[in-house]
């Protein structure tokens, strides 16, 4: 039995899941019909439990910029996208004022009847104005759909549940794996039910390595997908053999080989026969222009000629 | 030495550390001046990271309810508020909107020139005036300052930069301790640079005891203030007992005592004399009352009596 298997018989769905998989299935249905192509858009941190009615847990670094950046390029690219993203991260279009207490850019008014009313303060209005702009052309044609999940295991329910419905539609489909997934996890039966006490002295934990579920992915649930996935690294001089190795192992398109510290400002994407360094100037970076409308960009022209090579 | 003091010397102050203790100490004084009591109210949870340059870390749920809400209730009872909270969790009064995308309650408009503008949805005008009218009367009045954290070290520097402005000011100061501190942490010195590489097989992770600082809290930074502080747990057979052993061991004012499932419907108040049950019926939940409301009154009516004692 794959390691995958056995991860999911020992763990449960996520609150919703069945409900969540329908929207997820009827969407695809919907778009696939109107001739959209569609991507998956995963994105933020996943946290893994250390007890089993949750106070602590381990953490991955994501706030969902890549993610979040990513989604709005793709909408603007004409795609129908599935965010997927960890609960609290940053969203497509409200990023833009993730910042700022929006309380701050309303001030109270008097109406003509004597009422106190609302007004968005004038100073606001200008960049309110862009972002509502291509946030309600989005309601309007419906081609966001967003999904949360908090831990390891909602994730890989819902990533499965996901890829599954693609597999419906072959090479029209992306997948574009840029949440910040755990390596390791405490499976469900090793954990202690309550909180760990801190009078026993210092704290030893075990903690399993996470199925790769990039396997399954390409090979049983979407494989005629075109899926890109991300590696992070700290230490530059292994981030493109890591990146190389992942698509030899698991046979799939695209890397994109970004390191901590410059992951705004460059980005290798990796195929197995090529790399190509997508670069941010400073004048670029200080007009306000991301990087992930370059990448977007790209891999839309590379999807593009692998739905026409398919 | 105190293991506190070796908890300091091995760890850095915060960015922007100089410039936050000088806010807090000009806040403490300005409203010290003006005969306002003071509280500093900490919230949300810490985080512990796991290599230097952090992708992994270690948390402890909470999103800051207990905190925001308070913050709130002692904004209302005339206390100037030092909020130290963990970025990103909920802040007083924008905590009201956390569930909805703030874009929701906005539509363009065409405005009498013909250009585009954003207006507030008439359907959420009355409850964006409510809240508001009260954040307005705070910002005028300038009786909340808020200052963020993210670590477990920043939150402790901070924590004892508070503890020392108040030290000034005598009875006149409560510290509402409702953050949720990580008790365990990796010593910088241990710490591995780059991030832990998964293919090693299974990770080990040993942790230290967090220093209590409670202790050097209550005996050296701010000995004559109020301190209240949280045990929160989810084994209810153990909850009295570790208040009482906390009181005993530390010697401050209040513990707090909650479970983890049942905290927004009853809370504990124990001091070392007495155990007051505070306790929400399920009609006042119905209605929109919060249980902060009830351990705030409390907690001014027993913060008066302090300061008349004295």
């Amino acid at each position: 039995m794959a390691d995958w298997t056995t991860y999911f018989e020992g763990s449960n769905p996520p609150e919703k899941y069945d409900e969540n998989r329908t929207r997820i299935q009827e969407f695809v249905s919907r778009h696939s019909k109107e001739g959209r192509r569609l991507v998956l858009v995963t994105s933020g941190g996943t946290r893994v439990p250390l007890e089993s009615r949750t106070v602590r847990f381990i953490d991955n670094f994501s706030v969902g910029t890549r993610g979040s950046v990513s989604a709005e390029n793709f909408l603007a690219q004409g795609y129908a996208v599935i965010f997927l993203h960890r609960l609290n991260s940053l969203e497509p279009f409200t990023r833009h004022f993730s910042r700022v207490n929006f309380l701050d850019l309303l001030s109270l008014t008097t109406t003509a009847d004597g009422s106190t009313g609302v007004q968005v303060d004038p100073q606001h209005t200008s960049k309110l104005v862009r972002v509502m702009e291509r946030y309600q052309q989005v309601k309007e044609t419906d081609t966001l759909l967003s999904v949360s999940f908090l831990s390891l295991s909602d994730y890989l329910y819902l990533l499965r549940a996901a890829a599954e419905a693609f597999s419906h539609i072959g090479p029209a489909a992306m997948l574009y794996l840029a949440a910040a997934v755990s390596d390791f996890y405490i499976p469900h039966n090793e954990l202690p039910e309550h909180k760990i006490q801190s009078a026993n002295g210092p704290l030893q934990i075990t903690m399993q390595m996470t199925p790769k579920m990039l396997s399954p992915l390409v090979k049983e649930w979407a494989p005629q997908a075109f899926t890109v996935s991300f590696k992070l690294e700290t230490d530059t001089s292994i981030l493109i053999k890591k990146a190389k190795q992942a698509l030899q192992k698991y046979s799939h398109q695209v890397v994109i080989a970004n390191i901590l510290e410059t992951r705004k400002k460059t980005v290798t994407i990796v195929t197995r026969d090529a790399e190509e360094v997508v670069l941010m100037s400073d004048s670029e970076l200080d007009a306000g222009m991301e990087i992930e409308e370059k990448i977007i960009a790209d891999l839309v022209r590379r999807h593009q000629n692998f739905c026409q090579g398919s």
